[in-house]
């Protein structure tokens, strides 16, 4: 991203969390950060209304995408910004970002660049199910075919 | 829930962590809950897809869940288990339950009893979208109407 990009971020305005009457009815965005000072953001398809992943975003990566209009989370194992496609080339267009009733929360519908959100192949993280069966808990694949090589996107040790 | 439910869940077998390898390929269920012991789970309407709210389990609200067929969550704000539906009759009735690559987060496609999965009134927690203006980040409400009045489900108050 370019010094432009950072600068208009950086200006954007959020509202202060108020009361619970302006959180939940009022039209400023007063997004609630948790302790670790991230917000939950879910992308789906903006076409199936598929969830495609769970990430999660700091302040920074929020202000990014707003401004970006593609998805940055804020990775939790790295501990870093993450420009996502940056690497695979699997960028998410954003198309509308919502929030729920205690805007602790976002859903950001996607338009998802390359085949597949998901760094295993699949077109979503979510292609398996729990099945119970006695008292174990085990796992059924929904997806049948994976829609790329990830080998080919990220290299043999994926 | 009854002794018997609660006896069930408890016997419920999650699997260990073993490797990166099985927890994305493998067909046993190794949820990751974080430093707080909670996994986040988004419920979604089995029938159009809709993200409905998202909220956060532990382990044992995963294993009712699981036990039940009903969503039962754990609310961090209340610190207890959150059986969805108790006070206000709008149970969701669990379809399927989807992990992803990682698992550390959930997918619960539902059945919504009652109108609605948000305690404002709405259908859904998402019921606004972002509109930047300027340096303003402002919210648009993207629902016209309330599913239900939440006066007469939660009393006065809400």
């Amino acid at each position: 991203m370019t010094p432009e990009s950072a600068a208009k971020a950086a200006a954007l305005i959020f509202s202060p969390r108020d009361s619970k009457a302006a959180v939940e009815g009022g039209d400023w965005f007063a997004p609630k950060f948790d302790k670790d000072a991230l917000i939950t953001a879910v992308a789906t398809d903006a076409v199936t209304g598929e969830v495609l992943m769970v990430a999660y975003m700091n302040e920074e990566s929020l202000r990014l995408t707003l401004t970006l209009g593609e998805a940055v989370y804020f990775s939790r194992s790295r501990k870093e910004l993450w420009h996502k496609g940056a690497t695979s080339g699997h960028v998410q267009k954003v198309v509308e970002i919502l929030t729920d009733c205690d805007q602790d929360a976002l859903v950001l519908r996607v338009h998802q660049l390359g085949a597949g959100a998901c760094h295993t192949g699949y077109r979503t993280c979510f292609y398996r199910r729990t099945a119970v069966a006695g008292t174990a808990v085990k796992l059924e694949t929904i997806l049948t075919d994976k829609a790329y090589d990830p080998a080919k996107v990220y290299g043999a040790k994926s």
